[in-house]
């Protein structure tokens, strides 16, 4: 797997903080910033960006969870400012990293609550760090080795979104390529829904949706929009080709251009027209789908 | 599709509202009660029972959101106590079904707001109903007819069984199976989640898991626990023999009894083995993997 931001969980060397600036608590609910934490940290690659780039006072991402912020403490691309730990997570967290090399600032239980939200689901641990390396879709679309690239068309639920990362860990999506507007900020809940994969997926955001796509089809890729009425199905699809899949938001599917820019639209073979399936488990599926045709063609 | 409470979304008679009690505002934040209150609601069904049988001080069960209030009104099982609807919520719910029989209650957005909790997202639709009947699981077993059936040993987070719900609903799964502990209640925020399944899916608890599983083994059933460490893999499973696919929760997988008590255990076929997929994603892979194997043994 390759990938800017593309990293093993296994033993990394560890960033040092490199500032340590208080956190802001903006008093909102989650204890996160809500828009454009998301956008490039570094000013190399510029291609196809605009919208609502990253706002210094915005502030920096904050990630909980114990998954997370290991995650998150093994990745060298992440700059860690801030890492405050229950005694506890310090003690499981070490376990699993060794001497862990950011100064720790310990806290209790009900400091975290306070900080993040009594909804933050914590485990003691959080993290206060710069956006990842943000790559361009077109390095994604480079790497991709065979793999499938996945596209959100405005998924906006960050527990979808999360699980959609995590699931293209496991059956190895080349990357995610999201509209940066209507998508959840990389921090907090999705990164707790991503379990880690978070650090393992590259993650691009385009403003143009549809321009992106036109792009893709220009570098060889077939676009497959995900879709209960599409007409073939996706255990039939020719995953040999380099395959972008596309999935909508739950409410409104894929959008009217999304869905012309398509070279098809497939679904997912189903027992019950009548119900239908979470966007993440649809994602899960068509990612296990293509990761068998590709073991099967390289069997 | 069998089984006591599975029925259709389409075009059922609408249940007379059989009484109505004022709301018992318990002050939880989430509006709902938090156990027992998926146990039986009808005596007739006494098999295997035991542990938290429900409670009449829990009260009754509250659903909300458009998908679960609409499923729920089609379904001639679930007796309405109440329905509370704001103006647009009910003018998009009469779109759907017409004249709608309970009498309705309009509140305002800012009531249920008060009512659910602010996190409840209630699209303006709530409804009070006692709980559904609750099956046997030798009555999901009885009725499965070469669809597996889903066996949740202590998964614990609603979101995960709703979508679980989601997937039995759409690839056929017979039912599902859950701890009477340890196990979401049958309402609010996994009824969101199962948008509409859990009218559709019947769900039986147990108070002794690994006993019934005994019991699945005796009727003979195939016990496979799902497991990132199984000695085979779920595409290579004989899926033509009656199935039970067991589960364990994200954090500790299944319980050691369990493990002991499974025929054997399937891994999913993975790109890396260090991420791990969501528990409902695996659901819905399995789940998936075995409607097609169905349909291309009957094909």
């Amino acid at each position: 797997m390759n990938g800017e931001n593309r990293t093993s969980f296994r033993g990394q060397a560890l960033q040092k903080p490199r500032f340590n600036k208080p956190w802001r608590d903006k008093k909102r609910s989650s204890g996160f910033p809500s828009r454009g934490t998301n956008a490039p940290a570094h000013p190399g690659s510029q291609r196809s960006r605009g919208g609502d780039r990253h706002n210094e006072d915005d502030g920096p991402i904050r990630l909980f969870g114990l998954h997370p912020v290991e995650a998150a403490l093994r990745n060298p691309a992440r700059r860690v400012l801030r890492l405050l730990l229950t005694e506890n997570a310090e003690h499981r967290l070490r376990e699993s990293l060794g001497e862990i090399a950011p100064p720790i600032e310990q806290v209790t239980p009900r400091d975290l609550d306070k900080l993040l939200g009594s909804d933050a689901v914590h485990q003691g641990a959080a993290l206060e760090t710069e956006p990842l390396p943000e790559p361009d879709w077109q390095d994604l679309a480079e790497s991709s080795n065979g793999r499938p690239l996945i596209v959100l068309d405005q998924v906006t639920d960050p527990h979808n979104v999360g699980a959609i990362l995590r699931s293209s860990a496991v059956f190895g999506a080349s990357g995610l390529v999201m509209t940066r507007r209507h998508s959840p900020p990389l921090n907090g809940v999705l990164a707790k829904s991503a379990s880690g994969a978070l650090e393992l997926v590259p993650v691009a955001l385009v403003s143009n949706l549809s321009r992106a796509l036109d792009e893709l089809k220009d570098a060889g890729f077939t676009i497959v929009g995900l879709d209960g009425q599409g007409e073939q199905t996706i255990e039939a699809l020719d995953w040999s080709r380099p395959t972008a899949i596309v999935m909508g938001s739950e409410g409104k599917g894929l959008r009217e251009l999304t869905r012309k820019t398509c070279d098809c639209l497939a679904r997912i073979t189903t027992d019950d027209t009548i119900a239908s399936l979470n966007v993440s488990n649809a994602a899960a599926i068509a990612l296990h789908t293509a990761l068998l045709a590709r073991k099967g063609g390289n069997a």
